[in-house]
């Protein structure tokens, strides 16, 4: 167990870091971000920050050395990134092994097929006769995705038509994935943590919408059997299992018709659709991941009340006058300066006490 | 309404601050800490500090034109440090008057009797002879006291029988106060914030236990009538009145056998036994004071569960592995380097859920 008043190293300096930080604050942790923003979220949180290059190998070393456990904000930490870190010394949080395979979509389902985990049919795409083949063999609707590097919507192309595909992959402009359209009936997402000890605690499942391909809502209680859920859990299980992983990671299903989960994506990391885990559980997800990341105990995932998330992007956080006069509205802004469209600058979350 | 992205100055760079810093941050604002401690907990918790003794009137200037507001974490304040600030420019909150009257026990409980609330007897005390005469008056036991810069019990001296007043005001060594000992029943706080637009918010009374005269231990509900809680609420707001105040303001009381209400202390800012509504309220003490400073609306003040919070002092919080691991205990530790005998080190809160 890291003793309190050891230094927690971060990678990454946005919302995710900035809450991680606050959470490793609490429970008496000192936080480092590795960044490569200036003014970033998470920096504006800490007395200690590196701006490099994530490819900087000196800096790396340096905050490596600065710090007692390094984990992530985000998945698309490159490989050599993890690498320096462990060269220096550091003990890296969860493994390079689940980052790298989380960073590519068709590692991603590959792997979830390798653990008996269903995902959408899918193709990987290094061509446009590829794509023309897939399309052939799997049909329109489909999903043209980089197999890198996206997320949040980004990075996609949706093949209608099978007319669709033609020059979709010049107009991708790097390796894909075809994935075949999925008639879901809701998304959800399972958040968990993994602790050194090998002990597993769930959240809740959480029933999430997306618009733009971004996360503007999560409600819980979920829409969605106990057995469904169940199954999700077990699905989840194997994946923390099957890394060895320490630390928090959600993954994002599609719920069909028939109950069926459809693993759509993982993240190795504390998750948008578990904000609401900071005043509706009785251990946040970031502390969660802290606890994990640290060698402590994972505390308990007990949700206290009804959830309602919303994510404020874009010129939704203009709102705010609006939000801090709500007395249903716990309100969490981030800290960006500039409001850009998509851009996700906060979230309010409803309890519903009970 | 101050715009998130504003920087809020604190004074102070305890716990109080480290929390408030927190709060203020997740409404999506800037800190910076004006202490004059090195390597301090709130500072640790920001990207901005000045470590500046609090008499230096340049720093305090280059700090006024940093921030948005100031506020401080801890009333002792010296009167020019906050007439510095106001002289460079700066909204201080609470009001300069309001700390003024806080630091001194003799003006304190001189105020609260000119707002009609009942506090136990008391004297000025400046030579011996004065305590003489008040203990001659008054009779044993009585506690002495200073009338600036105590705390947690520091700063007092305890009179049993008229016989240990001899010599008792050199061992003092400053300017006291004689107050006569209160046979209270239990000793409980009620915690409150008074908005820009003079709307006031109470918390539940806390039931407050202490041991060596610093606070170990809060429970609510208070095993207190709802009459009892009423009349101390219309005392904390003839105070709030009084001030013209904006922030977060606290009185300690003590309860009577009859269930009479005797004030013994106020704290113009955040408190100790507040600390639970971190978890147990719907906005905290923390967030609230900010939105007062900032001039927002004030959050609603609903408790979500029974509450126990218990205080970690000096090598209490050696105990941290066995509370991490206790699925009750949310912890807190405030980053402090040396657990001396007495410090407050950090607390624990534990929820009995509905």
């Amino acid at each position: 167990m890291l003793k309190p008043g050891s230094t927690i190293g971060i990678l990454g300096g946005g919302q995710l870091g900035r809450m991680l930080a606050h959470a490793a604050q609490q429970l008496g942790f000192d936080i480092c971000i590795f960044t490569d923003e200036d003014d970033s979220p998470a920096a504006r949180v800490s007395a200690q920050t590196f701006v490099a290059d994530y490819r900087d190998a000196q800096a790396l070393a340096a905050f490596a050395k600065r710090v007692d456990v390094v984990t992530t904000e985000f998945e698309n930490v490159p490989a050599e990134t993890a690498q320096a870190l462990i060269d220096a010394g550091a003990l890296v949080r969860p493994s390079s092994q689940a980052l790298a395979i989380a960073q590519d979509r068709f590692d991603e389902k590959s792997f979830f097929n390798a653990q008996g985990i269903a995902t959408p049919r899918f193709a990987a795409i290094a061509s446009q006769a590829d794509l023309d083949t897939a399309i052939a063999d799997m049909g329109a609707p489909a999903i043209l995705k980089t197999r890198r590097l996206g997320y949040d919507g980004r990075g996609q192309i949706r093949i209608k038509t099978k007319a669709d595909a033609q020059g979709a992959y010049a107009q991708l402009g790097a390796p894909g994935i075809l994935e075949a359209f999925c008639p879901f009936e809701r998304e959800v997402s399972i958040i968990a943590a993994r602790g050194e000890d090998g002990a597993v605690a769930f959240y809740d499942l959480c029933e999430n919408e997306h618009a733009g391909g971004i996360l503007s809502r999560t409600v819980l209680p979920a829409d969605v059997k106990d057995d469904v859920a169940a199954r999700g859990r077990d699905a989840v299980k194997k994946v923390l299992d099957a890394f060895d992983y320490v630390g928090v990671l959600t993954i994002e299903f599609f719920v069909m018709p028939n109950g069926a989960l459809v693993a759509n994506e993982m993240a190795p990391r504390v998750h948008n659709s578990g904000h609401w885990t900071i005043e509706g559980a009785l251990t946040s997800q970031f502390e969660q991941h802290i606890r994990a990341v640290a060698g402590w105990p994972l505390g308990p995932t007990t949700r206290v009340a009804g959830i309602e998330m919303l994510n404020l992007i874009g010129d939704d956080a203009d709102t705010w006058p609006t939000l801090a006069a709500d007395p249903e509205a716990r309100l969490h802004l981030y800290g960006k300066r500039d409001a850009r469209t998509g851009r996700k600058m906060g979230h309010v979350t409803k309890l519903k006490l009970r």
